[in-house]
């Protein structure tokens, strides 16, 4: 671990959908040093029990420590539900960061009219409950209302994010929010950034959408400088590790983040 | 494992797809006892290495000849592609049916005008060329066009097998097979058979569609009687283990089976 600003940020993802938290911090702080592991081996998590999800977490937690990290973020919304805790004591006393709640913060700021946060996310992401729980642990006052939706993560996949599928998909999937007067819906997933101009279509100019993957770079920025530990003089780069090689990586990378990745690594951290 | 016509017919698969093929060995021989074992903990099979899937199907073989079994069934194709030959030296003297080979067989014998095969699978079916390898082993002169279709597992297993999104997901993927003058068209996955009726209505009249399915239960009939081992005197039962209990495991079971699971067990076979 390190303490020092020019020491990487560490993110990490059940997969590689946490490359568009990788793709938002880099946006907003091109200066600072990513290492990014993804569990390509052992995805999906959502599946999953807690005390397996908190086993890979810990030791996904332990390699990136090893890496001499100054942060530890988690871009994996069943990670952050199921073990933001105990990374966070193994990884005391650098910072901990996790998808939803950074994702809950944002999300009641740009509520008040209403007090009502629609939340989208997977399945296992949904049922847990963990976006309401947060709500409601900082403002108890906040109404919630949820809706899993499974296709999402694979049309993302498929690249179909602003097809004649896609939108006919997310119009299913909105429908349940049309009359409910949100004031804000928040991308409960990491894949789902991909169709925030599309769901901005299908939704009232009044509702805010709230990409998770903005709101963690806001609040990593936020805790970096709180903590004098912001690089604001660095070059920027990423590692990119993964524990083992999907079909179709380097595509569906570039598709996450934007661009190519350059510096790959298959590691085992079991 | 046993030798005696009461003993039951093993099946497994990496999830609870394979429930297609019991759900079409039922219908075929209602009097045969079912022993089924999904994966649900380590589903999908589909990204991991061909070692890792042979380690599993074993250990699922294992499982599947202490309950006494006189057949084992293969009801996932990423299994039959890479352990099936693993799968029959463990079992043997019992029988072995691959759900590749019981399609590669029955799509051959609907394809004597242009002699030319179309699969359907997943991204890690068809890139393993399994159909084709076994299509051509059979019968070298056979041509095979195949495509993935990433997105007609979760579009099964939302339940969406017939509404206006799958409709026009198959269209996608049905598109390239319409100009190639297709004897017949395999559906290489387990949860393909429900989108059966769809796809019909799709492509010309002409293309037969291989259920492989029903392929595999044709083959399961015909090799028991082969040997003396089919039990047509019985009441059949079906008894269903899976390693996880999944998200809606009910809901998706009945989906693919068509009716209840009233016998679910929990177990570990690792």
């Amino acid at each position: 671990m390190s303490t020092s600003e020019k020491a990487p940020i560490g993110v990490f993802d059940s997969g590689i959908g946490g490359l568009t938290v990788v793709k938002s911090i880099m946006a907003r702080m091109p200066e600072e040093r990513i290492v990014y592991f993804g569990d390509t081996a052992r995805v999906p998590y959502g599946i999953k029990s807690p005390e397996t999800v908190k086993e890979y977490a810990l030791q996904i937690t332990d390699f990136l420590l090893k890496r001499d990290v100054k942060m530890i973020v988690i871009a994996c919304n069943t990670v952050s539900a199921a073990a933001e805790n105990d990374v966070r004591a193994k990884a005391s006393p650098i910072p901990v960061i996790g998808v939803v709640e950074a994702g809950a913060r944002v999300a009641i700021d740009h509520s008040t009219r209403n007090r009502l946060v629609g939340v989208i996310g997977t399945l296992a992401t949904v049922n847990s409950g963990t976006y309401e729980s947060s709500i409601k642990a900082i403002d108890p006052g906040m109404r919630v209302f949820s809706k899993s939706c499974p296709m999402l993560v694979p049309l993302a996949e498929e690249g179909w994010i602003d097809n004649d599928v896609a939108m006919l998909t997310l119009k299913h999937y909105l429908n349940d929010f049309q009359d409910k007067n949100l004031d804000s819906l928040i991308l409960g997933c990491t894949h789902y950034p991909l169709f925030k101009d599309s769901i901005r279509t299908l939704l009232p100019a009044s509702v805010d959408i709230i990409d998770s993957a903005d709101a963690v770079a806001k609040l990593v920025d936020d805790t970096l400088r709180s903590q004098n530990l912001r690089n604001t003089a660095g070059k920027g780069s990423l590692d990119c590790f993964v524990s083992d090689k999907p079909q179709r990586f380097q595509l569906l990378a570039e598709r996450f983040l934007g661009r190519n990745v350059n510096q790959l690594e298959v590691v085992n951290v079991a």
